[in-house]
């Protein structure tokens, strides 16, 4: 997986920094998470290829999540896309982008297809043969998901060398990779685990922003690989996050260690601190594996 | 006048171009025309004050023309303005702007006013002691106004040599200001143009963008100071130009030299021209006094 931050600040978009947007690059599939103003241009910047973000997930209706979707979706039709596009987000969403491509009389060239969320519940959205995506339910002042992205264990690894010295034929390797003993013309059954690697092991990460500390999804991201986890604001602003439900770092920083993750990325910052390294600094205090994303900043895991 | 470019070009927003905005400074009155993806960002790199702009005039619902807008609105409000905020634009503009808020659970603290346009003729918009703006209906693929923006003739200047000279009291320097003459005490009668300077000329300026060459503005922009104008396109792709009902360079230019402007600014070029150059010297072969539009670029007259 590669995680490329497009923009990790909250609220308005400013001269150097960004409302939030991701792409989560996991065996060549593009997500795009989020979707502040801007974000085309930060795609560009980040030299990532439109056409290879053939699903959106967007956790919330606050403008610095969602206000730069339409004006994508509308450069797609400028760039003669034709592949099927696939957005996840509150229910209205549709509305929204409906209304604005009617009203500019406009339309899209390629498929266009809204998938609107409302439940409560954790629930999985997106399935395919190499990920899984659900909602991960969050606590904010509107309708939120974060959503969890799991990558499925893969084949086991054929080990060469042993098929060859048992003259096993090619036509097998499949089965083998699929985890079959093999039985030879001899009789004698050769186990799996002799004739194959253990697979690359499966990550998975989870986005979770907007949102107040809440210990509901503990369950959803347990043991998870990375949590990126927003953190608008230091403990000094903790009533200041309570009141607009959002997360100080040490509040994020328990998350993660309650949820036994293996890395914990913090972002959505608000600009009235001087560095984002006073994230960090409070966050280990509590948790030890701290990244602090930042616009442009990518991460592989 | 002073008129600040933060963004002139057509389509999408990329890394070193803007999609159309601009401020216009009549006064110390600013007025923002259009409002692409980024306009706030563009505000910000101009150093020009959030708290200043009340009135928002957009041409048309195409989104290189208004997809800041909606930011741009959310944004005020993070900054805590109370100013009431007047936007000018095609029907329908409305709707988009609240249904964004209304879905976002987002209010504005200030009062929001829309002033929709539906009329095919030219109409006064906005009128004040120093300024009147009027629409200029264009023709293009969707409904599209351009804006003339007329600043009123001022006072004439108090000659105060001259009025001191005749002992005149300062509480009829307001009569003569507005172009009265005087009688003396002892019934000398002095005419005012012995007391007073010329004001200084009015200007005016007019956006006209987009639009297919259409002499049917000519009427309202006759004489016109400044003319800000589209090129889209160069003549080589006149057919596209057509197609698409934007201009080519000369076509502006035309419309320029038949409205016996005095000066003529091109802008919205298409990105796919080597150097945008080329877009002035086409036009000069029509019509002298070409000026180049370009995003951070302000011209004063």
């Amino acid at each position: 997986m590669k995680l490329t931050i497009l923009g990790c600040y909250a609220a308005t978009p400013r001269t150097f920094t960004n409302p939030t947007s991701q792409v989560l690059d996991i065996k060549n599939r593009l997500f795009l998470i989020d979707c502040g103003e801007g974000t085309q241009v930060q795609l560009r910047k980040n030299k990532i290829r439109f056409s290879k973000i053939n699903h959106i997930f967007i956790s919330h209706l606050h403008g610095d999540h969602f206000f730069g979707l339409v004006g994508l979706v509308s450069t797609f039709t400028l760039l003669n896309r034709t592949t099927d596009l696939h957005i996840y987000g509150p229910k209205g969403i549709k509305e929204i982008i409906k209304l604005q491509l009617r009203l500019s009389n406009s339309w899209t060239n390629y498929g266009l297809f809204f998938h609107e969320l409302e439940s409560l519940e954790s629930e999985i959205v997106f399935e395919d043969d190499k990920v899984l995506v659900k909602t991960i339910p969050l606590k904010h002042r509107v309708y939120t998901n974060g959503f969890l992205f799991q990558e499925k264990i893969g084949n086991r690894k054929l080990n060469l060398d042993a098929v060859q010295n048992y003259e096993i034929e090619s036509c097998y390797y499949q089965i083998i990779k699929n985890g079959k003993d093999i039985t030879l013309e001899d009789g004698r059954i050769i186990e799996n685990d002799k004739l194959t690697f253990d697979p690359v092991p499966a990550k998975n990460y989870a986005f979770c922003s907007d949102t107040v500390y809440n210990e509901a999804m503990l369950p959803i991201i347990e043991n998870i690989d990375v949590l990126y986890h927003e953190s608008t604001f230091l403990q000094s602003e903790e009533n200041l996050a309570k009141k607009t439900l959002h997360s100080t770092a040490k509040e994020a920083a328990t998350i993660a260690f309650k949820a036994n993750a293996k890395q914990l990325i913090l972002g959505h910052y608000s600009t009235r601190y001087e560095s984002i390294e006073l994230f960090k600094e409070e966050a280990e205090t509590i948790f030890s594996e701290v990244l602090l994303a930042d616009d442009g900043k990518s991460f592989e895991f």
